[in-house]
């Protein structure tokens, strides 16, 4: 499997576009994209485990209930969520985007994302179908990716290449998300197309196995959205032979899904709203994996850890104060705990419980990095989890204090 | 019952004080503290839950498991947590105490706040031991709430008169606490003196039953302390017949109580790092008590709301989301939400879920104020709580990004 250029255009048969249609005032901001495969996909959706589900979200999860669909549809800058009128919307722009390419509107994904409560009209949708349609290509999909940004500073995608049966197989993936993200199951917005052949089923088993390890790893500020939603599309059209059990073509199917998806989750923390560091937590040697989980996701959500990584701080204390807060069930008096920037350079804060001497120069070096890895070893068994998170800073209280106005 | 002048030395027979003795750097900073009633009091105490309990909780437990106590020796600036010595320290501190007042080191109850995983020393606290007992006084108990704090910018103390059975009784109390807030159980430290005369299994009742609507209501940024901790001594002096059942004047003591307890965890929010409003979250008509506190304490806890209402932004769309992934059995279609400065002013903005017509500048101008009430009506039965959080600001993250250094 090898990293290729480009994103969600990249495999056989998708063409996307993003264009501005006026639903964002600077005109400058793409606020409509739009992915088409030229032949019916395998869809498989995870969704959002917030209560306050924005009305996309239910309009997908009726579309895709059949595990097929064709086109997906996005806006920004308006999550088209808590308006009464939401679902009528939503479906507008199911059919307006069905109507222009002339498929089923029930084969459309539609997903929104910005500010919930605002009313979402469908005027500058309807008026700018043809023209989003029409510029449909391969070298557009990066006007795609940039119409789902909102926060976001960054374009996040990538795809890979790879061979299931001899035949070349692509994947590609894009994402958007800087702030309001603590996924829980789903998360955010990331879309993905392949063109590998993959049964309705196994493409739903694959993302959702997927998910609990990487877009529901990452935490920016505790939030979990409305709005959050993965979609993969897969086409087909790369011609292997369907993926229809869990065999050898299903694990490098799989493979390459958490590929895309763990750069895709990798690349949002590191966008998070305000943040200047990426912040690796790695829990080894757990009792369980969940244990792992709770610990390494605890960790990086702590605002204290945050705030003391933005500082370059080896301030240790927050690392097994949040630990202990966690719920999981460790031993205090086993845990470890090192910072390290790369393999190279390493320091060791705390063993069995309690600080030992280290350089504090060594600690600040290595915590002014731009991506940090705090190593927990809890000494208790074998298993292990890794969760991804960024630093607290002024920008993320400055971009949060007026977001709307 | 009436607010009176003073705090931990209002009650009949307890005097305190709080001296610089050189565990903190600046000199202009107290960091030793102590409270000593003449006679011997119950006790009562509550702890945190986070696995990581410092040494001092610890002792304490062990030395109040009587019901019995005398004095509470307090340091700031050193939480003495995660220290292989720290047990010895802890101990050594109450001797030291014991020693100079003359009585029993198990009746007293010891306490440390700061850094965590740093040595602490007993050296200055034993040279400045004399010092410390030969300036208790009444007088002196404001410099025991100064010793007390840490990043606090604000003392923190009240106290209260009331009568039982015709008899005149005091209450007061001291608390620091501005980071790491978000209790479970018990919290940051607060200590409350009395001269109620009232057996010590009503005095740990009492207490155990009123933090679950006070302190554990607070969060300041959703890190729960290691070494929280609020202790009461009653002492007795007052002179009314003892309390030992759940009678007419336990009710009284109760409501006295909870005026104590209800002021610190104001004054404690209100005091939040970098806070600049007091953000009170009240959820009426909802199933069950449970489900009220749990909205409640998702709602101040949410980082995004926080920078909303520092911003003051009507940002409600956030709130509707934190109530989503609280966990709590709601049904979100029947949910009102308002803002409101104060009992003249207030702002619906949304309406059984959905956004309703509001003015933004009057909006702006509620939440504009020092105090901001949210009001979510969750219009399905009658049960209702109350939390209280703050802003998330610039000036957390500051001071967060190097508080050891």
């Amino acid at each position: 499997m090898e990293y290729i250029k480009g994103s969600i255009t990249a495999p056989v048969g998708f063409r996307a576009n993003g264009i501005h249609c006026g639903i964002r005032k600077n005109k400058t901001k793409r606020d409509l994209a739009l992915i088409v495969s030229d032949t019916i996909c395998t869809a498989a959706c995870v969704y959002t485990k917030n209560l306050v589900k924005g009305a996309p979200i239910t309009v997908t999860q009726q579309n895709v209930a059949d595990g097929y669909a064709k086109a997906i549809i996005c806006n920004s800058g308006n999550a088209n969520t808590c308006n009464e009128n939401g679902m009528e919307i939503a479906r507008g722009m199911c059919n307006l985007a069905a109507k222009e390419l002339n498929i089923n509107p029930a084969d459309v994904i539609v997903a929104s994302t910005g500010v919930i409560g605002q009313k979402l009209s469908l005027d500058p949708i309807a008026s700018h179908m043809k023209e989003l349609c029409d510029g449909l290509s391969k070298e557009n999909g990066i006007h795609c990716t940039e119409a789902i940004m909102t926060t976001d500073t960054r374009v996040k995608e990538v795809a890979v290449s790879f061979k299931i049966n001899g035949k070349t197989c692509k994947m590609g993936g894009i994402a958007k998300g800087s702030g309001m993200i603590h996924p829980d199951m789903a998360t955010m917005l990331a879309f993905i197309t392949t063109d590998v052949n993959i049964s309705k089923e196994l493409l739903q088993k694959a993302l959702s196995e997927d998910v609990k390890d990487t877009f529901n790893m990452i935490s920016i500020d505790g939030d979990t959205s409305t709005n959050d939603m993965v979609s993969v599309l897969a086409n087909g059209q790369a011609k292997n032979s369907e993926i229809k059990e869990k065999n050898k073509e299903y694990e490098i199917f799989k493979k390459a899904l958490n590929a895309v998806t763990s750069y895709l989750s990798r690349m949002i923390v590191k966008d998070g709203e305000g943040a200047t560091k990426l912040i690796e937590c790695k829990v080894i040697n757990g009792k369980t994996k969940d244990i792992c989980k709770t610990v390494a996701k605890s960790v990086i959500s702590s605002s204290l850890v945050k705030a003391a990584m933005f500082g370059a701080d080896a301030n240790w204390g927050r690392i097994l104060c949040a630990i202990g807060y966690s719920g999981a069930d460790v031993d205090i008096g086993k845990i470890d705990v090192s910072f390290s920037n790369d393999k190279e350079t390493t320091v060791k804060v705390c063993e069995k419980g309690f600080g030992v001497q280290f350089s504090e120069q060594l600690a600040k070096t290595i915590l002014s990095y731009e991506e940090i890895t705090v190593l927990i070893n809890l000494n208790s068994g074998d298993a292990q989890a890794t969760a991804y998170g960024c630093d607290l800073t002024y920008d993320y209280v400055k971009i949060n204090g007026d977001y709307r106005t």
